[in-house]
């Protein structure tokens, strides 16, 4: 398409047109107010496709440097914000073609040959959030070493350990920690399974059905170092499927979404822990908020929207999944709606784990209302049974003597480490003096030393595991 | 809070913080980017607001004036373009509120009397989407009245009515247009409906526990013509909960998803007419697009794109019941995320419901089309059973009689009404010369003349119903 | 469709068909085993359409008659247990004509005249759904009544109010236990704005285009008591639309969404007051579980378990939005999808509803844990700012002095309450004796009287609306 | 817990509690009316588990004959149908050890050293999910097969290849369900990728901290199967994230969703192809349903019905998101609500593919149909504009002659190829008799032979290389 059919763009598509397109439309259906972000990877796109067209002598030598130095001018502009981008001219595609046609002239427009916007479109996705998910990768890394690094410095801070919310058995605070690196390490692993999947070229499927010209796929492909784990060019091997695919995109967002939840989990622990009724913890106040009313508030208001901006991203993956849902081959303009839930997405993970990277550091930790708390809920009350077991009772009139002791320890009001040995005796009288230790937090915690247990020394091993792993 | 405290926000909230907020803590938490569009509201309850605290001699009448002459300065300044937003400030009420402390001094500092951001935001966000739900039910009703245009042109126009996608029955292209404007007629009942419940006063819920000061929160709501059907002021009746409630929200993006809907259906619709198979219309050329490769194309974007953006909207209801689930009162931080999922499906819809409106204006039918298509699938076969039965056969052998009918036209690429009498005699004697009225498109959509059936007269019946309805 | 047909169709639809169904596409295909549910609705509309054809000549008085004894006895049939289903007749209403057929012979061949399964099933939903709605206003009934018999029992309790999950003003348990009473009346209402669009009629529409019968829709209409507001028969306007709506379901269960996302709430604060840490309430053992290992454990599974069914109900509307996603009219088989979402949708939600009416009255109060929590997070901060203020300070001073005295008696580990009155007068002079009723969380709750405020006796005031409201 | 206990459950679950559990909860919480079906997974676990305690010395030989003993008997029994199930029992784990108590005594009693149902649980639905996952690879593997069968046939079969559902440019038949094996590879590749994530061992994490017993891990991993590529054996490195992690559900039924959405959109086009308006393919009838009113119907409600499951598959994924947001650590009971969204994922998928994998090849292509409908649409104006650029005209001028052409043989009702030479000249006077093979079908797909383009030769390698791939 010339520089002049172009500039015609808002009036008439072609001779075919009979009037031009209302400006609702063309409000409607441009796309270049958000996917001009892709600049980048379109311009590194068009050069890897003129470079090859050179090669294959489709275009001239002379051409191809026209459009290099051309796209070198159109960088610069957009870089120093000087590049005028028009509503009109739709997308980022024909805004960047526009230009290059206004400097490069007829080089500029041979650039498109053997390729149409659909491959070209996917081709720029692709590119771009490739780039996206290294750093997301990267900032992972950061959250889960702020995460490692505070699970190291807390391996024997006890707390109670929950599950249904109630006081369960005493854990490690650093074993706490490094359940949540467990999980952003698996995000990791995922979002390295959908690169695999991104990093494949669409382009030379050009508008559906390919090109008759002698494209060289891999050329471009390796130009773009588009290549999987065995070296080989990574190529979309249908032209039909690669102009309308928008898996990568979809399960991105299905890998965002599940990192998101997990930010979810681990904010409303620290808005709990906050909560003057754990008290286990308290935020830097450079990442808390005051009230304009309430002059004694210091609210969690990062966990608390990130929580929140968990259904954002959750949100966006629905939208995308509807909008796949029941459309037919190839590319229907549906599609364009993709854009603004990936983008949005990426957004959102990426000041998200960055800021949670920083606030963990951030975190100062209250050892002794987490023990005090630990000593609530009767959490060494397995460790009596366990005891009684090895004793010789059967479990089930282990865990029955254990339901009576805590009975008489709850109308007490004591712990169970604080009832006499005498009192003790009454519910069985193989209980020794021994007891004591097993009714412990720490001597709790230290039995469970198993692989992935709570024991500190479990966990510094664990640490150090993460540190080689996290280089 | 205080022009001077406002100032330092940036800085520190107060004697309890050690330390200002975070750079990159300033941005994720921010909203004034995307809550100045409040502002309007915004005003308009903080002016009801003052006219009650002054009325119950809280504040007094020059403070109220001075009040009311900042708040025409900064409306005005808004409205050119001239106010400056401040990020620094977080959100468009304490953007407007520092700006009239500016203006107003002294009397801008006690508009806040009795009042927090907590149940300002909450009456904030209602007024400004009962403007949009009225916004909303104008297009709902312009879409309509452009439906039933067509319809009443279109009263005897036969198409192929289908299930499965495989022709059933006649049907006539008015009916199958007014089946839409029954859906939209229902949108705007749901949407009147949400209204309802959106047009209640928050206000005078401060922050959370209601507020020491006498409030007249019944003069607020009828400034604000918060009222029910029967004339009574509608006001939330529980402070914790008018901050926290976000229903509202959730139902309207409820109803938005159903509309969009029932847009991506018409949708599916057009688009399927639009291609050559099926040839049945034509959008007016300004409602599509071409191709910069294909020379041949006119594309059906504007349908496309709308059946793409009901998974946008569908999204948003997700995110929004996934932000509520799990919430404790009252007012949390992830409340915020509200706002930008239900402004962007106020804009979809509103954008969605425009063009609609406008394009079905601009579509062309092709009667001809349409009627060729409706003598391919033995659209009267139904017709013939019937007209079997009513020569005495029991249904099951009628059905059975035109499956083998339908079977030997099939065989001779003929519809039913080009088998010669002699050969429909074949598969039952009783078939007489009258089977040809029975048999015709016309014959069959004419005598469905009951109430809500396909017969041109009661299409017309129904144009007239709706014209009335609609004004 | 004769029992002789009916019969065959497992082998084959009609002549035109020349092999059997699949096996797999026979499961694939069946419904029976989820939509016998809906007989009785099936058997009612079916009385009323027989009813209807004899007092308009169509069938004979005798058909009606035996159709009627037929229906009975199929009645009697289903109830003990003893109707014989048939994966092979596909679905509740071929099975049900099926029997009819061998109970009342050609009677039973001609109740489906005029009829098609299309307008029946849509009908059947209809009556089904109309009955569940009113079985769960009355069970939101039943649990908004012991939701305001517990805020009457402690509308004097105190308890810290959050906003952030940080204490911020004291607030009285009633009052809490209320803002869910708003939230499960609005809930009420949305469902009663439901009803009035799933009490409408669709039988008359047929396959899509209406029927050459003379049928009398508003007969059959009244008959099954579909009649609006005004008394009118409320009647599906439109053919096409009747057989392909499911609006009613969609919009269903976004209410019933809406509704466990409340539930959700409740449930969430329910487990944090059950937690050691809080300690605000007990539930009765009854609906709590221990565990097989852990012998101290009292767990809340009944409000986590509905918190997590939370997620269900919303992802059966996601199901059903993304369904109708750009369906074509009329009637397309992906519309058999609907019924098991919603039929799970009505059973999670009833049995959630019942067991929350009777766990509520189960709930044991801890006013002293409750009141010691709101003395930790400085609650009366603010009521100390306006107190300032009522002493002629600017609101922005009153808030930076209260700041100050809140960080002086954090650091000496007591409540404002507990600073002496020369400590107070330190941060200002103006400070008296009379400082210390504000100061109170008593004082600071009756204070907040206002219309919808926190105080005891608005809460009882409250409490007396809802008992008038609910009868 | 004995057998004993284990009988009382629905009593009391210990002395702790004051009284039994309500009915209405015994049934709200029970889960093992769906768990029952990972009988085979827990019994294969708990064997795993017991022979590690005997290696471990922490039970006997003899305990380990015991339980072995006893579970074969109970395998036998649940196969042959004769084992009772008990609700009072609540879940599949508690059924099965009541049984084994009974058949084993005290050696039954000692199964559940150092385990609890928490880890329990999340090993049995990962060895179940596992085995599902290898049954669903089979069978996409074999709808691959079936799609690769078909394109084998049709690679010379010309059809319009359409964007915006408008005639583009002619592809084959045979590319175009080449399209959907990619599709289906990625989602067999996606599935592989979730395997391994599937495939970790949780057991020894206990109920959430670890146990004090010598458990060995790596003994029950590798007995389980459970190890990495590299051979390792692959286990949960954190107890906490052990019992508490649901990712491998979630993104397990993100790759289904994925998935469906494929066979949605295969769904869509084969539904379009069926219709009269089309008529490019035929099912087999087999595959078809008729209709009870309309004689003349075969409709293709396979492909509708699993277009519809798609939203239910959809809606499960959502519904797991829900569950899983906002969750603190460890185990809650809102995570029994994964199973039944898990099972019926797994259900709806396989029962999909496989009724797919039967159907594709009981298609019958109608060659001449999807030729004619190539003619239609100026398939190959974009031939005839490279064409022109051949010749040496600029892309636009060409692309706007083409236009031209398009227009005038749009207002004669022909072909591009049907205008003689002296018109096309008018064009442009470089067209020469060479023309006529460009603007022809098989001219064109030809033309298309770069890789991953849609000439036949290309369609031919392509299915060689999958036939490879899918040995």
């Amino acid at each position: 398409m010339s520089q002049n059919q172009l500039d015609q763009k808002s009036q008439a598509w072609s001779a075919l047109f009979s009037e031009p397109m209302s400006e609702l439309v063309q409000r409607y259906t441009s796309s270049v107010s958000f996917d001009q972000r892709l600049w980048r990877a379109d311009i590194q796109g068009s050069l890897a496709h003129a470079a090859m067209l050179a090669a294959q002598g489709i275009i001239s030598r002379d051409d191809l440097a026209a459009i290099e130095r051309g796209m070198a001018q159109i960088a610069r502009e957009i870089e120093s914000g000087g590049f005028e981008w028009k509503l009109a001219l739709e997308d980022v595609h024909l805004n960047i073609e526009a230009r290059l046609t206004q400097l490069a002239g007829d080089a500029g427009k041979r650039l498109h040959t053997g390729r149409s916007r659909n491959d070209q479109v996917a081709t720029d996705v692709r590119l771009w959030l490739r780039g996206e998910i290294d750093a997301i990768a990267a900032l992972l890394a950061q959250l889960q070493r702020a995460l490692v690094d505070i699970a190291d410095q807390h391996a024997e801070t006890v707390m109670p350990g929950f599950t249904h919310l109630q006081v369960a058995q005493p854990v490690s605070f650093g074993h706490h920690m490094l359940a949540y690196v467990e999980m952003f390490a698996r995000d990791a692993q995922r979002l390295a399974d959908v690169r695999r999947r991104v990093n494949q070229l669409p382009l030379g499927a050009a508008a559906l059905a390919g090109t008759s010209y002698p494209l060289d796929r891999e050329m471009v492909a390796r130009a773009l170092e588009m290549v999987d784990e065995d070296g080989c060019a990574a190529i979309c091997q249908n032209s039909l499927d690669a102009v309308s695919d928008r898996d990568f995109a979809i399960e991105f967002t299905a890998a965002a979404s599940l990192c998101m939840v997990h930010v979810s989990r681990l904010s409303e622990e620290l808005i709990l822990w906050m909560s003057q009724n754990f008290g286990f913890i308290q935020l830097a106040d450079r990442f808390t908020t005051g009230s304009s009313i309430m002059p004694q508030k210091k609210n969690p208001d990062v966990p608390e929207l990130a929580r929140g901006k968990t259904g954002r991203v959750v949100g966006h993956l629905v939208g995308l999944l509807t909008l796949m849902k029941g459309q037919p081959l190839a590319y229907n303009k549906d599609n364009q709606e993709d854009k603004e839930p990936l983008f949005d997405t990426v957004d959102t993970l990426k000041d998200t784990l960055r800021i949670f990277a920083e606030m963990v550091g951030g975190i100062t930790v209250q050892p002794g209302a987490m023990e005090r708390a630990a000593l609530k809920g009767y959490a060494t009350a397995t460790d009596l049974a366990d005891y009684l077991v090895k004793k010789g009772l059967p479990f089930r009139d282990a865990h029955e003597t254990v339901a009576h002791a805590v009975k008489t320890a709850t109308a007490l009001q004591v712990d169970l480490a604080q009832l006499p040995l005498v009192e003790l005796k009454r519910f069985n009288p193989a209980i020794g003096q021994d007891v004591y230790e097993v009714l412990s937090l720490r001597g709790s915690l230290n039995a469970r030393r198993l692989l992935g247990g709570t024991a500190p020394d479990q966990v510094r091993a664990q640490v150090a595991r993460h540190r080689q792993r996290l280089g």
